[in-house]
Order: C-alpha cells, then structure tokens, then sequence
C-alpha cells in the first residue's frame, strides 16, 4: 500500500526522468511508477471480510451471489472464476447457474425472476456477453434485475441513480475502481485534462460523468472536477494523439491492444487501462502473456508517472468494488425491512 | 429556410474572410452567417398546428398544459409567456398555477399530484428556478411529475430513456433544440470535434451524451459520433481556450455574458449560444439589448462559419420543441389507454 504526497511524486518524476536518459535499464525505478491493484483490491477485501462477518452475525446466514452465466465463453468463465474466488475470501456464498447456450429468453427472464423473488440472495449478477440469439434483449435482462440485487449497478434505476449525484449506495464496479485508484494517487482532478478513450454505457460514459461533475464536499471531492474529453472509435487517430498528449490522465476502455502508444501520453502522465484482450502475438504466447491492456504497457511506463498494468490492475480492484457492492446492497435490504 | 450543402457552406466562408479583409462593413455577408431561430422554431410550429388539429379531431378536446410558477421572478415570467404565446399559436390550452413566493413543500407537491391526476391535463411545467427555501427540493418536485406529463424531460425516467438511446419518446427541449440547428446545417459530426462549455445535468450534460454516442443509422444520425470536450467553472481559461481554438463546434451553455470571445474561435466554427443572461451595460442599455448570450456575438460572428444569436436563436426553438412534446406525449398518453 502507498501513498505518495504530491510533493514526493513530483521529485520521484524528476528522478526517474534523470535516470531514464543516464541508464538504460532502470528496472527498479521503472518499476515504482506501476500502479498495481493488488494492494488496493486488498484493502477492499478486507474491509468486506470485517462487514461481511458482521453481516453474518446479525442475520445469521452468509451474504448470497448468484451468477448467471449462459453458455460456454471461456473468458467469461475466467471471469466468473475470479469473482468467485474473491467472493469466497470475503465469506460469501457463491453460486453459478450455467444455462446452456440456447436457452430460450423466457428462461432467462423466469431464471432471473425466481433470484429476484428468492429473500435468501442479495446479489445477482447476469455474465455477459450474451450468446448471439440474446444478445439484443441484453439491456431487458439486464433490466429484469432487481435493482436492489443489481450489485453491476447496471439496471436503469441504478444507473441512474448514480447520474443523479443522490444517495447512490453503489456504483459501477469498474467505475468504483477507477475512483478507488485515482484516490490512492491523491491528487485532486479539478481542473486536471482527462480523455477517456471509449463511450461504452457502462464504463467509458459514466466515467466521463464522474469525473467531470461538480466538485463537492465528500470523500470523493478529489475525483471530480476535471475537463474530460471523450474518445472513441469516430475520433481521427491525429486527434485522438492530439487531446492525450495534452492530458494529465489518460484512461482507454477500448478492448484492442496498443490503442495507446508512447507516442501520444505526454510526460509525467497518468494511465489507466481498463481495456482487456486476448494477444496471439509470439511474444505474447512466449511469455505466457495472453491477456492484454489497451496501452502499449512496456512503452508508455517509460513516459508515464503511474500506469496501471493488464492483467494486476483495474480488473483486481473492480472485482473486490463488485464483492463490495454486494454488501452495501444486502444490508441495505435487510434494513429497509 | 436555408438549406445549404457543404460546397455552398465552404465557398460562403472563403469569400466572406476575404471580404473581410477588403471591406471594413460587409452588412449583408456578415448576417448571412447568423444562424437564427425564428425559421427553424416555425416549421416545427406547423408542424405542430397539424398534429393539434388531428388530435382535436380524434379526441374532441384541446390539449392542455399547465405550467406552475412560484413567486414573482421577471425573467421565469417572461419565459412563460414565451411558451404561452407559441402554445396558443398551435392551438393548445394553456393555464398558469401562480403560487406564492412562500408556498411550502407539501402544497406544491399537492400541486404537482392534482395535475398528475387530471385526465384532461397532457402536459406539467414546473419553472425553475425554484424560490430559495424550496430549491434543495427541485429534484424530488421534478420527480414528482408523471414522467408522461413531463414535457421538458426533465424526471428521472425521461432523462434515462433518453440516455439508453431506446425508444425514447421525447428529449429534453433545449437538447432538442440544439439538434434542430445542428440538421439544418446539415453536416455530419461523426469525428468532428465539438466542446461544450458547462455541465449542467440538462443541458451540458445530455448534449455531451447525445453528440458522442455511437452514430446508428436514424434520421439523427447527423448529430452523433463527435469527439466531445466538457468544459466547466474548473477548466482553467488558457486550457478552455486552446479546446476550443481546435473545435469545429463550440456550443455554450453557461450564463455569463463573453464566456467565449473571438480569440477562442477557430475561424469557420460552428458556434451555438445556449445561455442567456442580463446585461447591464451602457451600450445594452441604450440598444435595448439586455438579454445577452455567452458568446461576444459581434466579435465572434466575424470569425464563425454559423453563429447563432440571443435572443432570437436556440431559445426560440426550444420552445418549439417543448410544445412538440406535449403533443408527442399527449398523443402516446391517449394510445396507451
């Protein structure tokens, strides 16, 4: 766990670019500006556990998560898999309904109804992407949970929640995460440049909202504030090298590697990746290094002042942000009864 | 009406900057890059009159709209009669709640239920700005309006359809508005670059969503795909200048007279003047013009490729298409029954 004072970090830039000219293999110094989630998703993890077994004490029973996964995609398994073990780390009973890929949508939607109505489960979470026949009733599905299981914060109501800057017990994990690793760098965004590279509705889209609102008093004053601008797939790649070598904080959530190159992050920048891929490249298989970021992570952590890498970074923190939703809704429940 | 293709806009601009250089009062060039309201709000106006003719037709009443104002303040007045004027044009009935400065919560929420409730009602206007003790509730009286009575789209529902791009009936009327004038320039955004000064949870906000999200074939499939920069009260003034001084489209939504000056605009911008606030100047005094824009309208119009003015420009269709909502929800209200 660390937490550098801007002062530090600015003498710890200063330092590393000295030594990026005078050295060419500063492994140790290359190394410290890797932001790893490890030690963050462990300090969530942790607080889960201590809230998870006061959970259990006052009700007798563990909190309960079910995951719906349809069909039989091997990186949604994986994903599934990661959740699960956290899950079970913090005490928390885990269980999968594996429907087979051609499940018809009324399935599905009965599935998702029987969980909603079952007072023994807290959380629900619907594995996507769907299987091509379903993939159109995704948003329905999605829907179709309870927005006090939603533990995705996927559902309209929550999503909107969220928007609303109200009383929103839980937000988006991978959001959530982001936050969580953008407090540990401890310095406040207002007025800082972000671009975000992606739109998607459930990560590049709220991101942009987040970190873009109205600063005001809360624990999470510092993540807001910021002029962001927002990226994607129309943006002219002239442009998009033009906001990011201009920005503070580049966050991409694309899904395709080396979308960020060390050509476009400007010096002493902040980078998260949240894009994840498979990589067939022979380097890649060599290493055993299948699953990679958007951002050309070798590269662009001679440049950058942190950079997250892919697989160790956001992905850990937004799986113990997910567990940790999980709890926050379950006791909200029991309470309003 | 104008209508004009891009080769048209392109040769307009070239000769305009280069009669600029020669002729110190080009009267008619310079207006003719003013882009104004009036046309654009009228033909959605006929529109409109169409569409209340067949639904006085079918259901042998007028539509109605009732807006609620509380106090006296001169500038929501004003508005009002604004709306009042264009409904009664269309053929819509149209009633003021004026409540009392010092109404308290519960009876405005009375309020709010009783025309939820009325049948022959199509359509609730809550003017904002609330008084000062009511204004910590504006939410919760927003939220309180039907969401198919909800004519400026304003209650969570409506704000959310419109943010999962399904089918959403309505949008909210200065969105819209801006949208219109957009279409009638008649160029696709896809990958252009747009900033939009503030980041109001209706205005700034949506418009953002709107312009970025992914351009699918609709016939707003125009004014999707841009590369959307949200500047704000924490974007400092060199940085909100050099984002702008790259954009093709600057719009404006602030409230504070000469926010964007000509030094911030690149020559051939597209820039669109949402706010409005009073001026109080010698030279507005004089000209009767007390109600300005953002945008120091005299400098900038020598620069712009499409100005639009204030008053005169987005106001006059946001009007328009608050009244086009009434009638789109007052007409689903009446199927769904």
């Amino acid at each position: 766990m660390f937490r550098l004072s801007i002062k530090h970090i600015v003498k710890l830039t200063i330092f590393q670019s000295k030594f990026l000219i005078t050295d060419s293999s500063p492994k140790i110094q290359q190394k410290s500006n890797i932001l790893y989630g490890k030690p963050i998703a462990e300090r969530i993890i942790k607080r889960c556990q201590n809230e998870c077994m006061e959970f259990i004490e006052k009700y007798q029973r563990h909190p309960k998560l079910v995951t719906i996964l349809v069909g039989g995609n091997e990186s949604s398994k994986l994903y599934v898999r990661n959740k699960q073990r956290i899950a079970e780390r913090v005490g928390i009973e885990f269980h999968i309904i594996n429907h087979l890929m051609h499940i018809t949508p009324l399935n599905l939607f009965n599935t998702i109804q029987q969980l909603n109505n079952d007072d023994n489960i807290d959380g629900i979470i619907l594995q996507l992407p769907l299987p091509l026949h379903l993939i159109d009733k995704t948003e329905q599905f999605i829907n179709a949970i309870r927005s006090d299981k939603d533990i995705d914060a996927h559902s309209i109501s929550n999503y909107n929640l969220y928007r609303q800057k109200s009383t929103s017990l839980i937000t988006i994990p991978v959001v959530a995460a982001v936050r969580e690793i953008l407090l540990e760098i401890n310095e406040p965004l207002q007025g800082k440049d972000i671009v975000i590279i992606g739109r998607s509705k459930y990560v590049g889209t709220p991101l942009a909202l987040m970190l873009s609102q109205q600063t005001i008093e809360s624990k999470y004053s510092l993540v807001s504030g910021a002029t962001v601008t927002i990226c994607h797939r129309d943006t002219h790649l002239d442009n998009l090298t033009w906001y990011c070598k201009h920005a503070d904080i580049v966050i991409s959530a694309v899904g395709r590697p080396k979308v960020v190159t060390h050509r476009m992050i400007k010096e002493g920048a902040i980078v998260i990746d949240i894009g994840i891929s498979k990589s067939w490249t022979d380097k890649a298989v060599m290493h055993n290094r299948r699953f990679v970021g958007d951002v050309d992570f070798d590269e662009v952590k001679r440049i950058a002042r942190w950079i997250t890498p892919v697989p160790g970074g956001v992905g850990r923190v937004t799986v113990a942000c997910l567990i940790s939703n999980l709890l926050e809704l379950a006791r909200q429940r029991k309470k309003m009864k």
